[in-house]
């Protein structure tokens, strides 16, 4: 298999062509079949890639975690408008972001280890690229909402996930995403970073 | 089982607390299970209820009809433009909608009666309830993007549709959708219309 990387905001014309129409990424073509839209290529992937299930066969599980996902779109929100909304209003989407944040901190202590349980699964690996920003964002937009030692159980969860090594092998460094989100402010986006 | 309806513009307290705390409706409860958001409601009974399985076992079927409504989506953006947006909009409006609607007019064509193929499934009663409406919306908004018939292949799914028995269950008549818009639109909204 190959990645190809393609600039997303001027999209190659082949993308949009044969790939893609709504332009989102990730995309995933093999021989005829294309499959796009993230949360449809981690259900496809998992269903034909059925060595190490990473989705829970229980249907109610199911159903928790993809509400669960839903749920942390309300700190995807609040991240974006901290980092590219209005200044004024930055204080207040940190503290909301918080706030949404507090919620899973008390989920995980519910649910073990990762959001999947013991082990960590589909779940955790749809919800960790945002984790994984959270200390370049401080930095970026100066402002505190995780490293100030409120959620233990998340700050502990952070960590477990730095050692699982399909993380280890896909993260970007904190200097990496710093780096990204400065090339963005400059109005010139750098998505070539950490490649 | 019994239906609950709510007030939509003023949620009862019980459901944000006890149901959907994100406040969506449809949410199911049964006994303890509580399920939201509207796509995981339907992949979970169609799991926990299999007697008439209405989503493909197939992993790249499946995908394709996941894609096809978030295509659909395109629809719905410009359906709230019209109806809700500037009124300057509205024309140009109706012509980027009559425009996405070619791309289903074009794909039920190659799928055969249904977007599920030769019998009616989740994909179509997914969509379906826009299709319900656009009569009603052409109206509203007096623009024409569905009745001209330029799309005969949708036209003809839609007749079809309205013989699907579940369909014929729980339909609002035109008139239905016409009086609601109506109430949106004075700013009291009756949820109550066709009850």
């Amino acid at each position: 298999n190959e990645v190809v990387n393609i600039h997303l905001s001027k999209k190659p014309e082949w993308f949009l062509e044969k790939i893609n129409p709504l332009g989102k990424v990730p995309a995933i073509q093999k021989d005829d079949k294309i499959v796009y839209e993230s949360a449809v290529c981690c259900d496809y992937l998992d269903q034909v890639y059925p060595g190490n299930k990473l989705i829970p066969d229980d249907p109610y599980q199911q159903a928790r975690d993809r509400i669960l996902v839903e749920h942390f779109g309300q700190v995807t929100t609040q991240y974006y408008k901290m980092l590219f909304g209005p200044s004024e209003n930055c204080a207040a989407a940190a503290e909301t972001l918080k706030k949404g944040l507090m919620e899973f901190d008390k989920e995980i202590q519910k649910r073990g280890d990762f959001f999947g349980g013991s082990e960590p699964r589909m779940i955790d690996f749809m919800v960790w690229p945002w984790f994984e920003r959270f200390h370049a964002t401080e930095k970026l937009v100066n402002q505190i909402f995780i490293s100030d030692g409120s959620m233990p159980n998340l700050t502990a969860y952070m960590d477990r996930m730095l050692s699982v090594p399909a993380v280890q092998k896909c993260r970007l460094s904190t200097e990496n995403h710093l780096e990204f989100y400065q090339s963005v402010k400059n109005g010139a986006p750098n998505y070539n970073v950490g490649l």
